[in-house]
């Protein structure tokens, strides 16, 4: 059975291409909500071709598509998925990145170069493609599948809580299922068993009765004796971070966060015999880390540490060119990841009461996003099934306790109680950044241990 | 014969308005050359059609405009200008910026609100108002007039000084002369002797060696493990200066700084007995000053002491929404005031210096723009000659030793030797900001000001 679905995968690989594309051309960029409708419509008509009923779900954001496809199975997989992307203001790539162009893009060969071709539009279409041949060969699915997609995840998912919540009883199922690329730049399946929480909020800094100019930027001259918001800004930034980077300064940050857990020590020392640090580095072009460790000591990091990242900053005059004024506002947006058992909010009460406690309250602190970390057991049915996926086709996945990003999952293992597993064969880079990518013959290999990890799933 | 002067003044000043107006309405944006070639020969057509001889002289940048308007008269007097203005990106305007729009605008009443309006180019039409009237009513000029009129003032005039060292020889004068609006919000006469030097310059920190992304924003979630160019380059410039910004931390910085000379002092001591801080709060909307001081030492800390501004500050995602990336660049804008006996030189070395020693190394330091202060005596006979002017209208001047801003009239003071003299009757506002404006009246009053300068000049 499985031999037929993957010749069929081969035989029309063309086509499932072409799905890709149309998937990745429409944009949807949930910053400012452009294509964000249509997206969400293509989604359903594609769910209803498959057999499926499909719904365009209102929040009081943009809509989560949910669909449902009977098999009359045993097994109900719930299949969380995004069709929303990143921005691309400001950023130069080779190709237009809504353009679903196939280029040569060396190393990696003949890739899909677009934005959403890794993150997530590429797996997700792949995922369709998957089912489709399901029901070509076998004239159903392995398994019952309930779909939702949202269309806010680059947000921080703010309006998937009031979805789940709402659709608690639709939504019963024995696991979650997030499909996704699952090989590095060398080719290694590496898989996640969870996610970190994110809190994501920006501190404005404006002249006020502390002093500094309140309603416009002045002749920077007058800097000799007003105050700076820019500066004040940057003076209560450099209270939260060592100089070094390495270690947070928030009063009672760490407070919740935990060493790894049995089960987590034990992946993390499987991990550390595959796990290779240069392959980071070049995928993102940066020379060293921030710490000199390695192995074991180094993933500790990476994953039990809680981060404080400037994802922009913004103050004055910056665009070309001289202009001496001094600003009446400065601007910056920060995210922390969340480790376990950290709470997103604790967090925000501590970053809002060290601004305080330095004398920075003024400075106002908007909460764009929170979520808590999920995280599932290597030992539930539904991991288990997607690492068989990986043997069958030949590849002994590395298996990382969680993931050094976010994602809303704490919805599911927390929500709905339901363990959950992400990934599948295929390879893609650059999420977030210019040229996104996705390699043709990953996707090719993602869609063959999707449906096996389908078939075993409904057998497991 | 003034009384003539001023009649025709009054007789034409419909016609003079529109003059202004003309000049306003014609953009001329240094930092992106928008309408400079336009605004250069507008000015060199207006000085021949006062009977005198123009030229716009090429640099290596924007043209300065040259003019020599000669009256055969004993004494000759120097008009430096300036035809550019600030850019006007990003800001709100109660009008078009380059509309020439008279409006009602309380509490000043009617005024011209446009960019150029105060800073320079209403003074500077006023000016040719001035020579035109001369002209009409005596047939002549009471002094013989070179006019130097150069477009890089608002990028720190980068080609005067090659102008200025390549024309020596027929810039020779008796003393040199800026037309400026004196008048504050209350309607006192301010004068300023001299001008603060100015070093502007950039602070670009990438990923490199030292760590963070090389070539691109990379997802925020690897700033566990990566270093930030933005997290550095606000570590660096914490070092620079003290959380209540009122002390530069650069060794060295303050080491050629002197304290106001014998003759300062004494205008310090007369300046604060008609020196209003309150009128510097309110017209720039700012609630306290930096120092808890009033009266001398207040202007003590205005005049003499160098500041460090940040004029702008940019990285990573700046726009609207959530978008989480480690940056790989972030640049800051700054300026440093020279106030007496500074040297840019040693200033810029000193940032260098402090940023090495600090482990900075790899941040990249560009300097845009460097020239040093310039002062003239009050008893000069040019600033002798102002001072009158104000006082046969009415106004006693309040006399600053000199200005909290800068222009580079180290040219005329060092290069040529030559003793300098700025100002008129009249009022404007929000230089280098949105709504700049002068008042109406006070371009009137600016006229006859200046038109007795001359003849005091002339006469002196």
């Amino acid at each position: 059975m499985l031999e037929e679905l993957f010749a069929h995968i081969d035989a029309h690989f063309d086509a499932h291409l072409e799905r890709v594309r149309r998937f990745v051309r429409q944009p949807s960029i949930s910053a400012d909500g452009t294509g964000i409708g249509q997206m969400a419509e293509l989604l359903a008509m594609e769910i209803v071709r498959l057999g499926g009923r499909a719904e365009v779900c209102p929040t009081a954001g943009h809509p989560v598509v949910y669909g449902e496809l009977d098999a009359g199975a045993p097994k109900t997989l719930l299949v969380y998925g995004m069709y929303d992307v990143q921005p691309v203001v400001g950023e130069v790539w080779v190709v237009p990145p809504f353009g679903g162009e196939i280029i040569d893009l060396p190393p990696h060969g003949p890739c899909l170069v677009s934005r959403g071709a890794t993150n997530q539009k590429g797996p997700l279409a792949c995922f369709f493609n998957v089912l489709e041949t399901c029901r070509t060969v076998t004239g159903t699915f392995p398994v019952n599948l309930k779909l939702v997609i949202e269309g806010e995840e680059e947000l921080g998912s703010p309006h998937l809580p009031d979805f789940i919540k709402a659709n608690r009883a639709r939504l019963a199922a024995d696991a979650v299922y997030f499909p996704a690329f699952s090989q590095d730049l060398t080719g290694k399946v590496v898989m996640y068993l969870g996610v970190k929480g994110i809190v994501f909020f920006e501190l404005v800094c404006r002249g006020g009765d502390w002093g500094g100019p309140t309603t416009r930027a002045v002749h920077g001259s007058n800097a000799v004796w007003f105050h700076s918001p820019t500066w004040r800004l940057i003076h209560a930034l450099a209270t939260m971070l060592t100089p070094d980077q390495k270690h947070i300064l928030i009063d009672g940050f760490y407070d919740e966060v935990e060493p790894p857990s049995e089960e987590d020590q034990e992946l993390l020392e499987r991990l550390a015999a595959t796990f290779n640090p240069e392959t980071s580095l070049q995928a993102h072009e940066v020379r060293r880390f921030k710490y000199d460790l390695t192995g074991v000591e180094l993933l500790k990091k990476y994953l039990y540490q809680p981060t404080l990242n400037i994802d922009g900053i913004v103050s004055g005059h910056t665009a070309e060119g001289t202009k001496t004024v001094l600003p009446h506002e400065a601007r910056a947006k920060l995210d922390c990841r969340l480790v376990p058992r950290m709470r997103p909010d604790l967090t925000i009460r501590r970053v809002r009461e060290h601004l305080d406690r330095h004398g920075f309250g003024d400075i106002e602190l908007i909460v764009h996003d929170a979520y808590p970390w999920a995280k599932t057991s290597v030992r539930t049915p539904v991991v288990q099934a997607l690492i068989r996926s990986f043997r069958e086709l030949g590849y002994e996945p590395e298996v990382w306790p969680h993931l050094g990003g976010s994602a809303p999952f704490y919805l599911f293992t927390g929500e709905l109680g339901l363990p959950f597993a992400m990934g599948g064969l295929g390879h893609g880079g650059r999420a977030h950044s210019p040229n996104e990518y996705a390699t043709v013959e990953g996707m090719r290999l993602f869609e063959k241990s999707a449906v096996s990890f389908l078939c075993n799933f409904a057998a497991g």
